[in-house]
């Protein structure tokens, strides 16, 4: 054909980091037919959808089968029940969000990818190590983007100090993908201050939130001055096991102006365009997870897999081996033993116990020599994963 | 703030066609408490889901609060059961589509606003008047759009004839959408014959195709070669009534190359990394409505509004009214009696019979004098609608 494809694709890996994964665990299984082989390496949840909310999707799917309850095109930013429900969800949590700056997204990754359309050539600025989307996106953009760089010596929670910035875009995670690190409160506000004295956006991804249990921020408005600089993504696949259900929002305060122009107004303008809302039942669903019975069975849902973080840490503790994460966070961020790089760890991991884990590579240079495990396994296959570390390492 | 924003949103209207005109409606019906306004205006459905489906929503449903059959993160792309259901939904229509072709998608909206995402700077071919997505999406990319005018004349089929195009991107929606006009087998292989010579990509929107009950295309790969210049989108949103569901899917043939880049890989790697697929009790809604049983509920749904359809097209031949679709279509497009603009005849119909429908100059300026009507209300609000019109026009 004679037509110009964007060129900026070929500055991207052709395939996605859990992709490479699969590939290499299914060779591995095909080999050994009987290796009992635990996974711990992609993110996504095993505990069933608490009843409370998976009734509210069964009684909104049978209502779409009677004239009189039918219901056609959502609006496309969401219904105000479930824009009423993260409203209030914050509001239990201490923090001031309006159901107008609030809109209803299928999963915070379309709206961390999408959001690059309302934004121009900004210079780009993303923590390393890094949740994929946040780079490849921009990436796929043509944008500049200036990795900051996690360490052993910052913990990895990288801080603005010496940044050398005159207005952009920041990504941030916190608690952190893949390293379960999180901000404080000073640290995020040295964030926020960072932003406004540069004219920054941040571009704030709080999808683990649910999963802080001590004193940290669980949203960046929870910081003054957030709103002046701040969009927040979150999303429903951790918090409430939504990962196959397909629910999040993203909040974009009235306050973000960049001139006259409004960034709740472009966004708007892209979602009518380019976004048809959210399934009726799954917006129900939501909606029942959000709520204070709903979340109270998220809540025990979240202690399970924090007992598993619990189990592990104790193991790398034991065995004198660095790690982030794992309290406050569903993932653990260890340093390969004796220097084996990522995919060497991942390998001997795969070969010696078994075991399937992220190599912490996958999410950027600094992550190398790192690898990533969750707690998003059964308490059986997490505890079997434990002995078979022990016994390894 | 200091950052860029995309300017070209400056160059797209700051609202959408819809929001103005129900703006419009709600003034009318606060200054006219006691008018029994009839919309006909949006093209929402208005039947509930055959009972197939919504079973088949519910089930699933309740499958994700069992752990036994809980399902976590969807295929980026969609489970192979819907995939398969769409590829077997082709072949009963006569139509080769292989599974490994589709995306399965939350609506065609989506895709239709996201498929810029993979392409350069073209030129960009689009009837006029037309679905305000295909200007919009490609305005907001400052992408060179080429209108290729619809009239009395040509019926408000344009083809290719005389087009200036050495290469682009040509939107097609057959049957049209606002027009009702559908291309026979001979024009479509027309414009197929015409992108493969000059090296085009033809992006074919399918959403009506069930409404088609005639010796018409249902699909752009009933013609020859079109596996080599296009892409199709569909939706269940008209077909099976997927509305406030939200389910469709893009056909993406691995054989449209742009030398030796696959159009398929590029579209694969966008969606892995800026989607996560669809709700599993929405993946398995669809595949009950694309089944054989499925399909012949939503049949009956097709048949019901086609009867509105039939009501309304025999007032206008009635009055001498000149219009297209009403056949193989649910919309009707209409020239505006006395010489009157489209708006004008929206306010009108609005204050002389309490009727919405939509100004036709909302589709784009070769949409002037023209105006748009469905047929997706009740049988009792159409069949007043027309008696309302017989009086009045």
């Amino acid at each position: 054909m004679n037509i110009k494809i964007n060129e900026n694709f070929k500055n991207i890996k052709e395939s996605y980091l859990f992709s490479d994964i699969a590939k290499k665990v299914k060779a591995y299984q095909e080999a050994h037919k009987d290796a009992k082989v635990i996974r711990l390496g992609i993110g996504d949840v095993t505990l069933p959808l608490p009843k409370i909310v998976s009734d509210a999707m069964v009684k909104a799917a049978h209502e779409m089968s009677v004239k009189e309850t039918f219901r056609g095109y959502p609006p496309e930013y969401g219904y105000d029940f479930l824009k009423d429900a993260v409203s209030d969800y914050y509001k239990r949590n201490g923090i001031e969000v309006l159901s107008g700056d609030i809109f209803i997204s299928d999963g915070a990754k379309s709206d961390l990818g999408n959001i690059v359309d309302i934004l121009g050539d900004n210079d780009i600025y993303i923590p390393d190590p890094v949740y994929p989307v946040y780079v490849d996106s921009n990436l796929m953009s043509g944008r500049k983007i200036h990795l900051i760089n996690g360490c052993k010596e910052n913990n990895f929670l990288p801080m603005p100090d010496g940044l050398d910035c005159n207005g952009g875009v920041i990504y941030l995670c916190s608690p952190n993908n893949p390293t379960g690190a999180l901000y404080n409160f000073e640290e995020l506000t040295a964030w926020v201050n960072f932003a406004l004295k540069t004219g920054s956006l941040i571009i704030y991804d709080s999808a683990y939130e649910a999963f802080i249990n001590g004193d940290y921020p669980r949203s960046i408005y929870a910081i003054e001055g957030a709103k002046e600089c701040a969009i927040e993504i979150n999303s429903l696949s951790k918090v409430a096991g939504f990962t196959g259900t397909r629910c999040g929002w993203t909040v974009v305060p009235k306050s973000l102006m960049v001139g006259d122009v409004s960034l709740n107004k472009l966004w708007s303008r892209r979602q009518a365009t380019k976004f048809n809302g959210v399934s009726y039942p799954v917006q129900r669903a939501a909606e029942a997870a959000l709520s204070v019975e709903g979340m109270a069975e998220c809540k025990k849902n979240i202690e399970y897999y924090m007992e598993n973080a619990k189990m592990l840490s104790e193991l790398f503790k034991e065995k004198n081996i660095y790690f982030t994460g794992g309290i406050n966070s569903p993932y653990i961020w260890l340093k390969c033993p004796n220097n084996m790089s990522s995919w060497e760890f991942f390998d001997y991991l795969l070969e010696k116990a078994n075991i399937v884990g992220t190599p912490g590579a996958g999410f950027g240079a600094a992550g190398e020599g790192y690898f990533r495990i969750t707690s998003f396994g059964t308490h059986e296959a997490t505890k079997e994963a434990v002995e078979r570390l022990r016994k390894l390492l």
